[in-house]
């Protein structure tokens, strides 16, 4: 379901890829999605991802055909034993979402066309979202009988600035376009189509893959600690993270590079 | 004071009503708040709130001169007691707002003309945010010498993106029209006029009534929750939550409707 | 480096004065911003501060010529101990703006040209943010290779609503321009130029000095307690401040001028 | 169930008064008490509650037949409605215990004979614990099947300094006996019988009755604050808490006393 | 390093196996931890956990010789990169004693003779601590140069009562011996021998394997929970998990055994 | 009143100097301590603190004749102002004893005879407990008519298990013996005589000062650290601290000592 490829230098590119289904998320998706990122985190070789969608659009959602009937009725002897199940399989599916947030690789989403329920999830937790001018997006759940569980009801709210819009969006499940996605602050730009979409995210990330990769890392791993923390916590985790990773090399080596006014895409870090 | 009444399938008003005073809240409001938020929180027949206030503009705010006596001026033989006695007062006041956020049910808000000091703390804690084109916003707090304590000062910052903004508001109380509230996030939608503003908040309230109340109620909670805690327990709070609620029949029959392509708005859920 | 005078009524400027350096921060400049403010905290004639840059902008940032030996290369036996110094160095330097926070007085900031690096650290940490539109800011850091630790990562995402575009910021150091700055909510207003900014940021200041000091300080120091606790943390910390904080005279001169509809500007306050 | 009168100066008795059943409590149990400790806590004449069983034991906690089932089996639709349901009267029966808490006047709990179940909830919610020389206590719950929800497992670890025993008497439902109790800081004294233990449980009722109950119920309120907080926010609600509860008169009669070698019992301190 | 057999019914048998160098953990130790206990917590036929060390003593802790290598002396370019490898390590090897927690199923440790360094770490993250009247216990960190990081400092705290004895002991590595260990309450139970110990602990085991796993594993959660929130947290998720939970068979099980006055070790319950 | 000397080989005597007034803190100990602990956090020379009292007794607590004009009548216009000043005056006093927490060196504690009031929010804030057999602990406040305020009622239950010990004592003002000081774990040890303990402090203190600073100053740290957060913050706090911690010429040090069976305090480490 997911495929990824070195695209260019530096950056891995991850597709949705089972565009006869509008990529919707199968039971394969869930485990692919894990070993994926794990994979990334672990290569050094990869400093930023691409995550984008094939075919007419980023993806319908959940494949509700091939997913409930194990979530919803595992077999078990009570109440309190389904129960049970139902949370570790919850538990796991948040999981495949949250190992994008763990891989301290910066993930730039491309969005185009349709963003469906677990596709609100997926985008979430993402770093930095771009999207078409013809994309929208659906926080879905609610029509299907749920409250949603695998991150948009948790991170939603914590990358849009408005809290009746994120209600709103939430509670009626309507639908949002492009341009509301971005005076609301859910993506921070938005392309005519899918060409330039593509090519704006590799620019973006090609800018993110040219710095230090111990600069770039450490500023995800903090945002992400201080979007959770008071800012008193927050400065503390940062001064604990630099009193060593400010003695790195990449320190002198950009520095050098900004003096000598030369641009920081020459500059050749170590990997990390 | 505020007035309820089942208004349409599944939906209640409420309505301030005290338009002879520019609905300014007296002794009186501050318990009937209570009283009716506990009431329809208990009501099965009702799925979500509209709340509106009636007359020339929404509220004016706190009546003065009903109010500042008892709470200013407890009788009591020391400063440590009088001190005891005003925290007990404000702690029964932020009660009054609070009730709207602990009120499983969604309240959607209609502002028109003004909204004004105890008007904002009341607005924040509501769920949706509608407004006319004619409405301003008014954190009045500071012309009356005190910080506000009701809600405006802990809700604002998290229902609009904007940090200078808010602090601008609350340290100027200078007044905010909507086109503002609008860019802002304060309100995620403006009406022409009043008789527009409440279709719309009908026509909201009513997609959020046709659905599944188990999925409109918990979303409600978990995005409560979620806001004032990590993405990590918001996660684990949804997972707990939906261990049970996914064995509801309402999933089933909303995604049937869904496959079938019928209206959720035929789909009749069972009372919560 | 930095200078202050009282210029109006209660209105203090702070002026970065180091123009012919771009305002850079050099060593001098840490421990002279916590005087001044410790000072401004302690000041009753100070009710709020101006802080904007002299010359032909706003601050060019660190000066790295000066700090960044001290600062990453201490001397010191092993790399723990050096690492010890390190942390040391970074939570002086955190404090050199966190001092604006724990200022009850409220900071009015005014940029004009580029705030680059640590100028955002500082900005973010100020109450009100006003620019012209010439104005532009860069997160500086990830450019020479750390992962920013002074403040704009912790706070950045707390003053600005969009969580992709605070991201896009700290990963790729682009530029962003006063009307991305004032859509995204990281400034409230914009201006022409910078004599229409300092005016502006005057009658701001003004408005704020004018009203009770109790209120003001009450106000700035219950915000920033909201922004790092739940909103039902945030309500008992008001009912706690307020039990004894509305037993002030301001209270019955503010109502009163209310009532006499007389400015708040003719009432005279104590001193706190 | 639950009974209670002012046996002596300011010391209210509450009694569990059904011996007959051996002090278990029935569904009338759970609303009785949330009345009770509610007057007591507006009742200025009442400084401090002394809390004791009628009969042979001090409870055998709860009424297994009167009980079950209203919770286990309310009448709902579906699993995710019954669930709904239960959940709600678990938090009614969570208040009823912390309401002992709530209520700023210390609570002395005298147990005699058996402590089971329910009745551990109840004594770790109480202030000072003291019981006879064969009293003995058992957390029942595992032993009926189910996790225990109102308040054992969650101050327990909080009320005893051993996590291991915490654990073993959570696990295996074990009976711990009074030596136990007192070595592992469950009690903080053991009487020989229940005629001693009342006099004792009086004796320290009239000692925190004759202090200034402006220190005393400020003292139980930071204390509980503390438990559930980090030091450093625990003295910053002491230092709130206390800039208006300095401002007593309380004070200066202690202080007064103390330099006239006046017994406290002497002062006659104003209601709070 | 780590064996485990069903020993008897429902309890599972865990041995430190490594006799020869006094159960020293060496780099198999670490990954052989996470799969056992990850194989235990989805083991239905394994309701509890006894943990003991083969041959003469408990541990001695780690193996130095064959850890400290990879640890310290992690190949990379820079100290940024070493620091980063580092904490890697640390994170995985904390995971090693987190399993045990994170394990549904109590863990009952039984310790002889010594144990010392990472034992310590090993055993405060068991649920239940027995030893023999020769056992000893080590905090020993400080004596190779470091501050304890894989479970001492974090848990020692939070399972002993005495701050000051845990203060000692990790800034000392003096020895505890069994009597010490016993009334601090690091241990609930000491017995004269290693046989006695064991026979000490199946019984502990034994008396949880009987009971309904539904109560057993849902009680440790809530015990693991509730000593790193608030008691109202603690209680919230309380109420969560129990309205499901309390639709199991095994409450009416075990209440009809009770009734009945039937052993609960002759109730069969459902695997969980 | 404070007084400190280097008594020996990289331990601190400090030791309170007022025996004319029984150790009573006046306005100047207050400012005294800070500058003591702020001197000694930056000795390098210094390792470990001794901290006792000269003369008689260890402290009678507070200088009330000295004290409580300034703390409790400060001028100013209104009761928010003179709360205002009320509630500066308390968070410096706090400083005062959090600044034996501040400081990275571990604080051991020798009390003889009285220790009251102040005294005991003095001795909760060092790490290491001694005591004489004639010591007596009083937490005094509730007698003078106030809630204890600067680290009784924070720390006290963070350092004894005993949670309805704690109450007592601070609800009644009664006096606590050496011996239940001992069982309750408020001390670690108990010695016949002054003479006795002052060798007993100095042999702990020099078994402290022979270990490796980096690991006995990051055990303080994380100790700390670790009691006000849960595990897994302790856990990911201790990660980061050891990322760089842990590359310290100390850890080789010590092992070789350790392999060579040579004592640690043969072993030279270098300063931090």
């Amino acid at each position: 379901v997911a495929s990824s490829a070195e695209c260019s230098s530096h950056v891995t590119h991850v597709e949705l890829h089972r565009p006869e289904k509008r990529n919707a998320m199968n039971q394969a998706f869930w485990s692919e999605m894990i070993d994926c990122f794990n994979q990334i985190a672990e290569d050094p070789e990869c400093r930023v991802v691409v995550f984008s969608g094939a075919g007419k659009l980023f993806t319908a959602g959940i494949d509700l055909m091939d997913m409930a009937g194990g979530l919803l009725r595992p077999d078990a002897d009570d109440t309190a034993r389904i129960s049970w199940k139902v949370r570790q399989t919850i538990s796991k599916y948040q999981e495949t979402f949250s190992v994008i947030e763990k891989c301290p690789k910066p993930v730039v989403v491309a969005v185009h066309g349709a963003c469906v329920g677990a596709g609100v999830d997926l985008i979430t937790a993402c770093d930095i979202r771009l999207c078409t001018q013809d994309a929208w997006f659906q926080v879905k759940e609610v029509d299907i009988g749920l409250a949603a569980d695998v991150g948009t009801l948790q991170r939603l709210p914590k990358v849009i600035g408005s809290g009746s819009l994120v209600n709103e969006l939430a509670l009626t499940a309507r639908k949002m376009y492009s341009d509301e996605a971005k005076s609301s602050g859910l993506v921070s730009r938005v392309f005519p189509d899918k060409e330039t979409l593509m090519a704006g995210a590799m620019e973006v990330a090609g800018e993110i893959a040219s710095r230090s990769p111990v600069a770039v890392q450490g500023t995800k791993i903090n945002l992400i600690f201080s979007r959770d923390h008071s800012v008193k916590e927050g400065l503390d985790f940062a001064a604990m993270w630099n009193m060593s990773m400010l003695q790195t090399d990449d320190l002198m080596k950009s520095a050098q590079a900004a003096l000598e006014k030369k641009s920081i895409k020459q500059v050749v870090f170590s990997k990390l």
